[in-house]
């Protein structure tokens, strides 16, 4: 026996990542966790069966995720993923993101003013030929430049080869890289979205916590050539949605987690990221709360960046907590110091690797002393100004070889950031005005007056009167003065008297010189050792681990499960019951009111009907809009947030109390027939199902 | 300026208890919180409104609180402060506890078992005389008898003067002694109870918790003579309750606080007698959970036991987490510490008071020493041993002088005694034996098989086999025997063959001495410091704080208020939706499902109606059944239950998120029109509102 447990404690202590938890994980589509879900579910998915699933996910490149729901085209996200478009839509007359939409025919579908659709092609490895451009004897900064332009390259390449988007993505910190093509769509249009008061039901208050009762859902349809796309991959709609325990899986693009960054980057991000963060968004979601209540245009105007802000603001609080608890620190040191004495115990991992944490700690400590300066020494929280950094700095960047540009403008990425820069979204002064000018006085306070931003920038005026001056002055409102001015070139650019471009030109070479400092002495430096690391973790664990979220379309499993909460067990799913519960507990005080057609069709509606529902599954922000999928590859859930237990998942993963929260699909037909008069939405959504169940 | 600062701190260092937060306290009715009452609520309750809720609150004896709610006798109180009345009455036939009750008439109230209610006619402080027994010269033990003596004689003398229960009542730790006299009811009858499964919705897990949608409520009538008492002073019937924010008393019986404890009491506490009494209740659930699963009959006589245990797990379970908390436990030492400190400042306190904390560290480290066979030398957990120790020593206790006897065996306390002692309350043998010989187990598995108390009892047996022989020879369930033996005093026991009663008599000499040594040793100690730092208190900080709760009548004040919960708001009230929410979201599955009547009278309901709701104010065990009260003396809820954040509420307050948990009165009226068939009831407690509002 004693014998059996020393081979075990050994095999242990080499081959097994730390602590992958049950249903831990956003795994890449090139690696699914076939022997977890075999193991703990008896499933294993066809190669098919992930092509399809694949290709009838969709990425929102404003920050969510969706999913093909019809074969003309539908595409299901969240409310709050088509904020930001149903907010550019708005107009004085017409508020589709507080008021919503239906478009009863096609021709009544509206077009988003900016939204870019993505859906994942194809995906190939590259990591031979980005680590390989790094020669022996570069140092860390040349390293740095050689994969960028290695990079910059494979993806022009491919772009000219294949017309498609074409991105490389770095996997495991640099341990690999993938090109990702991908399908792209920006000819999008709304079909159906509710009330923000439905859809965001709870308010703040409720953001990140379940139970919940939200109808956060918004449907739009993708158009090519002016016709709604055929699209072959999509989601059958499953209204039954999926029972307690059943294994679920989300398909959606996690914005990004920190689970793989080693101590030094986690108590930097602690003891100095979070608490800037919380109180520079706090200040500025206060400027922002004080314009809107100058009356309900200006609340108009505002709503979608409050929402966005609050919204940042919990989660970040609820990740912040982790960091600063120490049980879960204690549990990362031990991973780490688990993990470098694995190395250590290897001479030749040690002499590849084993610098690498000290490295990380080494240039975390140089970019402590830069964050101030990274920080404030910028035109902030307006966007006219960002469009006149932008335009300065492509007109400077287009001129180089492609190689040598900065991160965003390189040739495979101008389309989407024309697409951007001329994008035709309302721009509203008033607001620009109060938002650059906080801003601006937040930076005097944090820099001083003698800082050299400061005095070319204020030269000693206050900011409230620079702003508003800036502000009056500029045309970049007007998007053909910023296409005259792309297209004008450096030239158009230094002759031009427009005041933000005025100083967007003076401020360059700052911005330059500090970007230069930042990339020599921390971005080279960690995504060197990074690279060691994820090379290190692939040595000694294999790829039986899963990268870190980086935007592009992960696989999680779980499955569907309550849990404890506060004493007792918060149930697996809610119900419309539930809804009314809490309108009448709160005697229907915002944020927990509802719009009239749910006290006028109470009656009409079958209270049973599940609203939300919880699963296991590991996401985190950027899966909102995800699909809920079946074994049988169909729609059954539509995720939109995360628990507040969920929120220290950007650290770690704990499925007995994190959990990904749902629409269900029940809620959504039972709203959209009974509230919205949008039967035909409905039936088209459960044909699609009935359909397609018949002919497969 | 700063002079005044000086002032102020110094004052404040001198004048104001530690941390005596908003709405904190369990008030003496002698001594209401009137300054803090009109500061924060603008209230100040005349002495005849103190003096009327005082004569409405009753004292359920069994361990909870109730009110009279009627002229003519009709008392609130909770289904679970009933059940073991409801559990005494029922039968294999009529299984009270579980399906309810309700008399359509009066001539159907069905008589409770040996329930004793009492209501506080009269209280006279007595701290001159008792603390005055104390000679100069005494040691500790002296005078701890010479205290309990004097105890004695002022019960007694009062008792025969008034004909009044009379308890003397220890207050601040003995910084202070109360004469309580109580009027007496012990024909009291059972009017309408619902289904466990209603008034005890979400069962276990759901218990100590908020949101929360319990019918826990019982009602009974008090009888003299046969007839209906005609009670003056009852509370009026408010069924629209009280609203959001709105001022609100609870008077009812606090069993028990530890908030004045010293560091050493806590740390022996969260050391010692925490994990104690959590592994063995945890193992005696164990058993009883085993006996239930054998049938329905043995699930009926187990039910009571079992939702008691559960609920003392959960509760203690809280409690102890509060005094694992680093910060609660940090906070308890500095106030200790300032107090210490504050003390020290004067050297005639440090004289008379000091030494008092290192008594009490001493005394609990002797205490420690002995806990092991204070616990495991007894026979426990059967009523029927249980019945056999205390008949026994009492015809030991008999021939002593009044004040040298025991506690609970004086002369004004015998009535009570043998109430329960000739209780005809059922006795179930199969469960008592399962009990005893797992109780004899878990002593054998402690003590060791030599230890003198094992081997009296079993002397190398099994302790299945002793338990069946001694259960299957008793003939104590017959209380016919059990006065045979009382009455016949010493000599009777001593004659009896009866096992029980033969294995008490060998037993009781072990118990004699164990007992003094504790007393010796522990509680005189305890005793002596208490009243030290009793006095100190005062000399400190007067009679602004508020004494630990002693199951004495106490008034709270607070409002009705939500809290902060799990990332977002607890509402202050729940309504009929949320308990069908609750149904439905978990599937209908026990202990989430409804009696029948739910369903099918769920269409004649208001659906709006309120259920339970929250108040700040200040509660622990032994309040449930007390009534909330409004500021016009009216009842507007039912205490039955304090949330998750309320159980470290044993030794600090935080009105945070420290809840009270109600039952509305809406609901209560709505269940007995709709759901019960009972308005002939709810129109008695609803006229018995409006009458006498009429005639005020």
């Amino acid at each position: 026996m004693k014998h059996v447990l020393i081979v075990l404690f050994i095999f242990s202590l080499v081959a097994l990542p730390p602590a992958l938890l049950a249903d831990e994980g956003m795994w890449t589509f090139d690696n699914p966790p076939l022997k977890q879900l075999q193991e703990r579910y008896g499933f294993t998915p066809t190669p098919e069966w992930l092509e399809h699933v694949r290709l009838a996910s969709v990425r929102f490149n404003d920050g969510g995720s969706g999913s093909f729901v019809s074969p003309n085209g539908l595409v299901l996200t969240n409310h709050h993923v088509a904020l930001g478009q149903l907010q550019k839509l708005s107009t004085p007359q017409m508020n589709y993101a507080a008021n919503g939409f239906f478009a009863k025919t096609q021709a009544e579908e509206v077009k988003c003013t900016d939204l870019e659709l993505n859906v994942l092609i194809a995906m190939e490895e590259v990591t031979a030929r980005v680590q390989g451009t790094v020669k022996l004897g570069m140092n860390d900064k040349q390293a740095l430049e050689a994969r960028k332009a290695e990079i910059a390259k494979i993806e022009k390449e491919s772009l000219k080869a294949t017309g498609l988007r074409s991105d490389v993505v770095t996997l495991y910190q640099g341990g690999e890289y993938w090109l990702y093509r991908y399908k792209k769509y920006t000819d999008v249009r709304l079909v159906f979205a509710p009330e923000q008061q439905a859809a965001f039901y709870g308010g703040d208050p409720d953001n990140f916590t379940f139970p919940r009762y939200d109808l956060d859902m918004t449907i739009v349809r993708v158009y090519e050539n002016n016709k709604p796309v055929q699209s072959k991959h999509y989601l059958k709609w499953n209204t039954k949605g999926a029972a307690v325990d059943e294994l679920v899986f989300v398909s959606g693009h996690p914005g990004s987690t920190d689970r793989l960054q080693t101590m030094a980057q986690l108590a930097r991000q602690r003891d100095h990221s979070y608490p800037y963060r919380l109180k520079t968004y706090a200040r500025r979601l206060d400027v922002l709360r004080k314009y809107a209540a100058q009356g309900p245009e200006q609340a108009r105007q505002a709503q979608g960046q409050i929402f966005g802000i609050e919204n940042a603001l919990k989660a970040w609080t609820g990740e912040y907590n982790g960091l600063r608890n120490k049980e879960i620190m204690a549990k990362k040191e031990k991973d780490e110091n688990d993990f470098r004495a694995l190395i250590a115990s290897k001479p030749e991992w040690q002499n590849a690797y084993g610098s690498a944490w000290d490295m990380i700690a080494h240039a975390e400590q140089k970019q402590i002393e830069m964050l101030n300066a990274l920080r404030y020494r910028d035109l902030r929280n307006s966007r006219l100004a960002g469009l006149a950094k932008n335009i300065v700095m492509y007109t400077t960047e287009i001129k180089k070889k492609d190689a040598e540009r900065l991160d965003g403008f390189h040739d495979a990425q101008l389309e989407e950031l024309k697409f951007k820069l001329f994008s035709p979204a309302p721009v509203y002064p008033a607001m620009e005005e109060v938002l650059l000018a906080d801003a601006l006085q937040e930076s005097l306070e944090e820099l001083g007056p003698d800082d050299p931003f400061i005095k070319t920038v204020l030269n000693g005026r206050q900011p409230v009167e620079v702003a508003k001056e800036l502000l009056a002055g500029t045309k970049l409102a007007d998007v053909a003065f910023r296409k005259s001015l792309v297209d004008g070139g450096e030239k158009a650019v230094k002759a031009s008297e427009d005041p933000l471009i005025v100083l967007a030109r003076k401020l360059d070479p700052m911005m330059r010189e500090m970007n230069k400092t930042y990339e020599d002495q921390v971005e080279s430096v960690i995504a060197a050792a990074g690279e060691k690391i994820g090379k290190a973790r692939f040595a000694a664990y294999g790829k039986s681990t899963n990268p870190d979220a980086t935007f592009t379309l992960r696989l999680s499993y779980g499955k569907v499960a309550g849990y404890p909460m506060n004493g007792t067990q918060a149930p697996a799913m809610t119900t419309l019951y539930g809804l009314y519960d809490r309108l009448y507990s709160f005697g229907m005080q915002p944020p927990f009111d509802l719009p009239k057609r749910f006290l006028e069709r109470h009656d009409k509606l079958d209270l049973r009907t599940p609203v939300n529902f919880v699963t296991t599954n590991d996401i985190i922000g950027g899966n909102s809009g995800s699909p809920v999928i079946n074994k049988e590859a169909e729609l059954v859930g539509l995720i939109f947030d995360g628990n507040i237990e969920s929120l220290v998942g950007r650290y770690v993963y704990d499925d007995a109390v994190s959990r990904a929260v749902a629409v269900h699909p029940a809620y959504m037909i039972e709203a959209l027939r009974k509230l919205y008069d949008a039967g035909s939405l409905a039936d088209e959504l459960e044909n699609a199902g009935a359909s397609q169940t018949k002919t497969d």
